[in-house]
């Protein structure tokens, strides 16, 4: 009656600057959340499971209680609450875009199935998730605050996921939304020398890795070099990973199609 | 740093047609909300797990999709997306409601960590829920859709929650909150011969099944027999537990501080 996972997912990642203003507390993106959600409804993809960022939602509410120092005091207690609450509220907005746009989101709550040790994965239940792709639903998880064995709580970047889940479920390939256009050789912003570097390997990677030091390009999980980071085991594993500038229109449709975009490539 | 859970918890369940007004598609009961929220607070239970019904956020919208069928046709993969985020969006209020009487309280999402097969527990992932308990938090539960190993999807109603988890964290006592004072020997709003029956044993309900299974008290999910059905393993266990009107003051709250209150007590 149901039929069996047949088709390798996608997983990809939204950048928490791409459906937040990062600017102000609490402020989704609406624009953009509705412009990706018609991407992703267009693009049509057989089996995709979304990953994304807390922005304004999850960063600035954490930093308020320490979260990510993990438990010093009972008082963050409440700031994993109330943080947590922020970040299923930006995650009902993106969802009920997908839903939106006929697209059978369900949210795929971090905190209700993984336990981190020391900030990473330690435990991750897969089983509804999983089930969930053979139905043909759009799972749809985030960076979340969860608790941890060591320390007692712990944020987990939608980065970590994005890479886990990828390796669980031998994805097709990664793709990762951000507000630039991919990986730079130096940052854009500042440095008019700067170049896209539109495709790189593992052991390119790790030769360029002084240069993305230097790089201002950064987001509150740890920049492009932590997504880089995050991403290699999944890269190691043969997944191949694109980095792509979600804020332009139509690059997240191109990349999901499989399309010739502007970005950066990642493989092993 | 963090204390073993050393305490038993007390899983107390909140009906539907207590926290939402059944008569109303996607309509909470607000004021009962605040108030339960506010008998919570004031008991100050140590080790503390809440589940709620879905009401009019739940029911008549998987209904509507046939969810209750299991899985028929792709058109109801949208139904059980809808769904989904009704439920979640009750469970927010309640969240929320809890968080600003100072509880730190955590969704816990069935759909995210629960396997059922033909409609019962299958698998359940509680190592996260068992870690927030022994942080102090207190977790909140729902009914909710959840995917199913034969039947694709399935309703999971919080009364099989309840009884699944209390047993599982071997609970110090189960409160059923729901619109009727508790068991009665007739059905109380037809049959003003009916009375309360205030204390009973397993073997008393066998001996009452053919009276009850007369009463109109019911609810969506089956009334008061389907929850002494769901109740019965945990009681069986050793668990005693007590159904009280959540909707008459005080009566939520003494039942979690252990008070004599106005009920129905079951025990092995």
């Amino acid at each position: 009656m149901v039929r069996e996972l047949s088709v390798k997912p996608i997983v990809m990642k939204l950048g928490g600057s791409v459906i937040t203003d990062k600017e102000k507390k609490l402020t989704p993106n609406l624009p953009a959340i509705e412009r990706l959600a018609n991407e992703i409804s267009r693009a049509n993809v057989l089996s995709l499971v979304l990953v994304h960022g807390g922005g304004s939602f999850g960063h600035p509410v954490a930093e308020q209680y320490g979260l990510n120092e993990g438990y010093k005091d009972s008082s963050q207690v409440m700031g994993f609450s109330i943080t947590h609450q922020a970040m299923t509220k930006l995650n009902k907005l993106i969802v009920g875009s997908l839903i939106n746009h006929n697209i059978p989101a369900v949210e795929v709550q971090p905190s209700s199935c993984v336990v981190t040790k020391a900030g990473r994965i330690q435990s991750m239940e897969e089983k509804p998730l999983k089930k969930m792709l053979e139905m043909e639903f759009v799972p749809v998880l985030y960076g979340d605050v969860v608790v941890d064995s060591e320390a007692g709580f712990a944020i987990l970047s939608g980065d970590q996921i994005v890479s886990s889940l990828a390796i669980t479920l031998d994805a097709r390939r990664i793709v990762v939304g951000v507000d630039v256009d991919g990986l730079f050789t130096g940052d854009p912003k500042t440095d008019s020398s700067a170049r896209l570097i539109q495709h790189i390997t593992l052991e390119g990677l790790k030769n360029l890795e002084p240069l993305i030091e230097g790089s201002k390009v950064t987001d509150v999980t740890g920049g492009m070099l932590g997504k880089m980071f995050e991403l290699k085991p999944a890269v190691e594993h043969g997944i191949p990973a694109i980095i792509v500038n979600a804020t332009e229109p139509n690059r997240v449709y191109r990349a999901l199609k499989g399309e010739k975009v502007v970005g950066t490539v990642i493989e092993r």
